[in-house]
């Protein structure tokens, strides 16, 4: 059975993102699991992943990391190589987030060996164009979110639902596999359940979740909406 | 009584500066502090630093981050602010490194809300000069390494011994009190005996330590010959 | 009729990619211009772009900036923005050069931009699939060059003739139009035959131009074989 | 006799920083400087460097890069060497602008580089302890530039003139020579008065002479209030 994706980037919000609130997130993403069987992914910061991966440890709730430095192993002070998150025990990683653009060549480079060491991929896109172009390159996921919608809570399946369908459609011509997930503006379930019906398998949420007061309650929402929107 | 500084830089050495081995340095650390009393500092990447903040807890041991990005928390994909270390409960960080220099005024802004935040501040520089601006800034130490000499166990104390009597004359100019190290090529006690007795309080090292097949034993001969070194 | 591309990227050599050696490049790609009626496009460093200019006035010889940085006119010191180019008289610009990469959305948003502004680009690869990412966004022309041997003077044409061929039927499948250039250790006349040979419509070339004791007689050398090539 | 400065940044304005207009400005500052023999320098963009060069040509009237790259020459596509700003004949370089700062170790390369080649070097800071920071590195002028008063039109001098004197204590205390510059909001002959009484030699403008409607009246009034200030 396919599965709707709820994947949540912490961002660095503070103290949201940050020491207990971070685990607490992690928490209520096990419970929405253990009810829903959706796929969720956390995002927590580079600092939180060890006490994340704890919390999740046993369930199917997958911990990505927001960013890796496109550089090898050895002498390079306060850079994250893709080697370091695989010795963590992280499941992929979010790569070109509109916040931490990545040059054209290392995004390849970073999708190829992420692939290599058994870390998915979950690369962002400020318009559909820059999502087909991405897709190209064979990463696991695709979102494709306008840049001036994110953190407004203005959902891009409402203000901008052809940013949707076009990458949509840009992205299957140039790649059939590969997962497409909305973003920027997501707040509630029902921007999941558009999401969904116009056809991407999930979203990429931030402040919606980070910031809410019951996390458990919006990514439940969410995980039931996309199942919802999947089976109708 | 003035104790030497021992400061260890775990770059991103795989497997070396991660995992299993990256909580081994840290408990001979410890076990160092514990029989010689020297001030050690150990600076982890990002990703292991809630680990090795459990391994040194109750210990004198420091913890530093090797690197901050000059961002307010918030929106800020993959990025980490001084507020999540400060969060995390380490000391320090250290900034500039010759591996990820950074702008002049994100050093300053850097070093000023450290201070606030209660983080402490080790920057590093590549010459006497830039060794002698950033102590214009006031941190809590600066350590000046040539580039060229980093990683080749040729220590700099023997190669250029004027770069750090230059250092320490230029700096002293301009600032009374802040802590001068040395660094570049450091990987035996005798070095640390040289570096402290041509006038700074210790030293920041990386490979001699992290890639040591017994690192207990390097640190304990470099704490052992800092203090020798300022006995006599 | 068809013709072949020599398009010289005059890099930063010192003295040669500047002052009077800047201008005699640019003299000679006009005889062979006069002589072939090859398309010669000349990258001069920004300081030298208006003296080329005047140089090629009245001739098909073109002249393209060697980047342009993704910002828009205003309060941006010491950076070009593309209305500085086309305000200037320039014919185009390359971009995302292996020496100065741009992230994927800055690629995306220059293209547009200087579609907009009626000038040219030319969008530099790495690898094949990079050079089909980049072909998605609608340049008017991609060279896929691997960085491993830029400035070898070994060819790509004969060291990875796959590259080439990989690159021209990775990115026929998502751009039928764009031209597609040759690049990295082109040296000869004969490196420019196989280049056309294996699908491509000409080669982008540096020091072996730049540098050449007669300029004239390898641009000439090159247009020739492209012809050549093209009609055989 | 001492002499005021004034140093117009034509960042990139469109169109005043290029094409005729940027001419223009040129020719009024010659004949400003014909008629009262300040300081004047010009820093428009790398692409109108030449032209602007042989417009005041003969003149006392000096022209200066508004950045340059932190690289030797070579094969450095789209980058400008401080080797290329020589061989067109300018006279120095603005670094660490605001919009363009720069590594602390860059800066210094860069002076100590400039000096070598015989190029002037402006340095800019964001405030007073970065200032001192720069001038503990020896350029030739420092111009402290709040960067929330920039293109403001609202004068440090008059908004905040304890960061000019707070400068010019710190510059001071660790560098007797360099020559002080007071830059951010500065729009009127007024404000240059105010900028040399308070301890500086002259002013970094931008928008108040380059979007001038009369560059010539602007400058000319920037230029009799700076004598006037020096010989009150």
């Amino acid at each position: 059975m396919v599965k709707p994706i709820v994947a949540v980037n912490y961002k660095a919000y503070y103290p949201y993102s940050f020491g207990e609130h971070a685990l607490r997130i992690a928490r209520d993403a096990v419970r929405v699991w253990e009810e829903t069987g959706a796929n969720i992914i956390l995002a927590p910061p580079f600092t939180e992943l060890a006490r994340v991966l704890d919390v999740v440890k046993g369930s199917g709730v997958e911990v990505y990391a927001q960013h890796a430095d496109p550089v090898e192993p050895g002498a390079r002070t306060g850079f994250i190589p893709l080697e370091a998150l695989k010795e963590l025990g992280v499941h992929g990683v979010i790569l070109n987030h509109s916040e931490h653009r990545l040059k054209l060549a290392d995004i390849n480079w970073l999708i190829k060996k992420a692939k290599k060491l058994g870390l998915k991929t979950l690369v962002c896109a400020d318009v559909p164009e820059t999502g087909a172009a991405v897709a190209v390159l064979g990463p696991d996921m695709v979102a494709v979110e306008p840049p001036e919608l994110i953190g407004t809570g203005i959902p891009v399946s409402k203000a901008k639902p052809e940013v949707i369908t076009n990458s949509v459609e840009l992205i299957r011509k140039v790649n059939k596999d590969v997962v497409i997930l909305t973003g920027a503006g997501i707040s509630k379930g029902e921007d999941v359940y558009a999401a969904v019906k116009l056809g991407t398998l999930g979203v990429l949420i931030a402040s919606a979740i980070v910031k809410a007061e019951k996390p458990y309650d919006v990514i439940k929402d969410m995980a039931l909406n996309g199942f919802k929107a999947l089976q109708s």
